[in-house]
């Protein structure tokens, strides 16, 4: 994996750059559709490319080790032929889904014991299994199997899982580096940030991380519940840490505004449900603000969901319709709202990145941000 | 709307021929996949065009009375407009959702009352108010309001049921034929075929419809829990007093063997939910016969559905993808199944089609019919 960085933005921590992997070119700041079970919910992957436009997606480590399970996704010759998505791919390291499981897991310095949500089936990862599981999934990139400390977390909890981490980062690393790519195509590894809301051990976790000298930095622990004033502290603070000349990944992160407000940090790739989930409650993200479809004031309304977007769901269906469609559950309303939503993330991203590159970021951002969050 | 028979097959029954209307060409025989509320299930339209190649698709007048509503369609300025589809429609009279409700409606002379099966509000359908309303949903083809007898039905009942169709067939008649069309193109009535399977009472309901001389014509009551011969054998006895200048269409038939059996018998449109329901279930029809995906032998199977199919969702996905999506219940993979299904009906009808016109036929449907019900 290759990142250059093309452009600082002279009134903000903004940047532009390009990653480059085997399976193509990631053009950032990125925003990645989430693909928990090797699908992103309700697109096709040619929608995916040619209507999104996305340039990477994301697959769950807990879940397509569940199912289809390893010697699946193996004999297919990993993720990208079992689903069909050529383009660069990443997984997460299970970690978020597994302490999502509560009263079904146990956290260990030798890993997690867990039982599956779908049959109480009794599993175990470890730092190493975790990087065994992300290379036979076949990720372009993989992360580290991290502890995700919730929000609120007292400040021992919080310290004590961070180091613990850092411990379970260095056994990902060995396993990582003694350990070859399954299918031919380079895979990387990036660690991922901890410490919770406390500065000094966020301070702690980025110095720590960034010391690994890996090829990409994650922060993680964020976008748990804690105030966006909070997790934009967090972020600043662990951007300021991070290398300028790696990629930083800010993990599960989240609206349109949290977005922009992280790019001007220095974040250059996102990941969330977001607009997926929201998309099949009919909650749309537009350039004018923020829809709720089933709202009756849209009974009638024969316009596009967003004039300003040029894929193919804004040019041929819609308000009134998509809200009809929504309202009866039909399943094309959830498949029109995923692909605008997540079109229109993209757009936001693309749009943001031009701003980068011509030096106007910041009055950009200044005049996209209130109508981000305008409810329409 | 015109229709042209162009070719007769000289072994059977079995006729090509094409229906112009405003909204553009129907070759047939032809399949039309159902759109019950103004979407067939988890298809986007483009897909329908480019991918199903649907040349007509249906939708169904109580469904669409009920939501969105007519005041948002005849805003809309009609059904292709709302939806988007511009070639042609087809709308069914409501009559067969409407005496699904049971307990919930009362036939009498006069019409239909029935309770929404959405919020229990009471309505009322008659003749005259079904054309009103199929008027401005303003589908192409619009459906005569019938009683849909079940089977079995005894022969007092389906011959009452059966005068009092064609009482209804005169009523609607004369209310379409003093009324316009709203949207400046045209719309043709048929009339529906009754007499359940007494053949005394089916010739005698094909005559009386043959008699009122529209454009088209419709068997019904059939495909409703009868046994094969029994419909093919009604099907037969219809289609040989029905006129030949004119098109047939046989309601909610049925499986591809279904199909060309009634080809065969003169049969020239049909539709089905089956291809769409049956996909969502992970039932795929193919050319070598029948798929249930959810089996353990497709698990590491990485070949496509169909290799016959060349369309996209046969090109890009294995059937051990789409084995993982309908096992987990993944939304994509309904929607391959249903493209899936949907393309290879409409694949079929194009098989007779061209068989038909170069004049071999029969010995296609001989060839064609073991492998269509056998289950692979």
């Amino acid at each position: 994996m290759n990142f250059e960085l093309l452009q600082k933005d002279p009134k903000s921590k903004a940047r532009a750059g390009k990653i480059t992997t085997d399976h193509g070119e990631i053009e950032t700041p990125i925003f990645m559709p989430v693909g928990t079970a090797g699908t992103v919910k309700a697109l096709h992957q040619r929608e995916l490319k040619e209507d999104v436009k996305a340039e990477i997606i994301l697959g769950n480590t807990y879940h397509l080790y569940l199912r289809p399970g390893l010697d699946v996704i193996e004999a297919a010759g990993g993720l990208h032929q079992f689903n069909g998505w050529d383009r660069p791919m990443l997984t997460d390291s299970g970690g978020y889904q597994v302490y999502s499981l509560k009263d079904r897991r146990k956290i260990t310095e030798e890993g997690v014991k867990f039982q599956s949500h779908i049959d109480g089936s009794r599993h175990n990862f470890t730092p190493e299994s975790v990087m065994d599981i992300q290379r036979t999934i076949g990720a372009d990139i993989i992360m580290a199997f991290d502890e995700c400390t919730p929000y609120p977390c007292d400040e021992k909890y919080a310290k004590n899982s961070m180091e613990m981490t850092h411990r379970w980062l260095k056994r990902c690393c060995d396993r990582f580096d003694e350990t070859e790519p399954k299918y031919g195509y380079d895979q990387t590894l990036f660690p991922i940030v901890q410490g919770s809301t406390y500065h000094d051990l966020r301070t702690k976790s980025a110095e720590t991380i960034a010391s690994f000298g890996r090829e990409g930095n994650a922060i993680g622990g964020l976008s748990v519940g804690e105030p966006a004033e909070m997790m934009y502290e967090s972020t600043d603070l662990v951007c300021s840490i991070l290398p300028e000349d790696k990629p930083r990944y800010l993990m599960g992160v989240g609206t349109p505004s949290n977005l922009i407000e992280c790019i001007a940090l220095g974040v250059d790739m996102f990941d969330c449900v977001l607009p997926t989930r929201n998309a099949r409650h009919g909650v749309l993200y537009t350039s004018e603000g923020i829809i709720n479809i089933k709202n009756e004031k849209w009974e009638k309304d024969f316009s596009p969901v967003d004039p300003n977007l040029a894929g193919h769901v804004d040019m041929n269906y819609s308000k009134a319709y998509l809200r009809h469609l929504i309202r009866t559950g039909e399943m094309l309303g959830a498949q029109i709202a995923s692909i605008h939503n997540l079109s229109f993330f993209l757009w936001l991203v693309k749009e943001a990145r031009a701003h980068i590159l011509q030096g106007d970021f910041a009055s950009w951002k200044n005049a996209i941000l209130p109508k981000l969050s305008n409810r329409l």
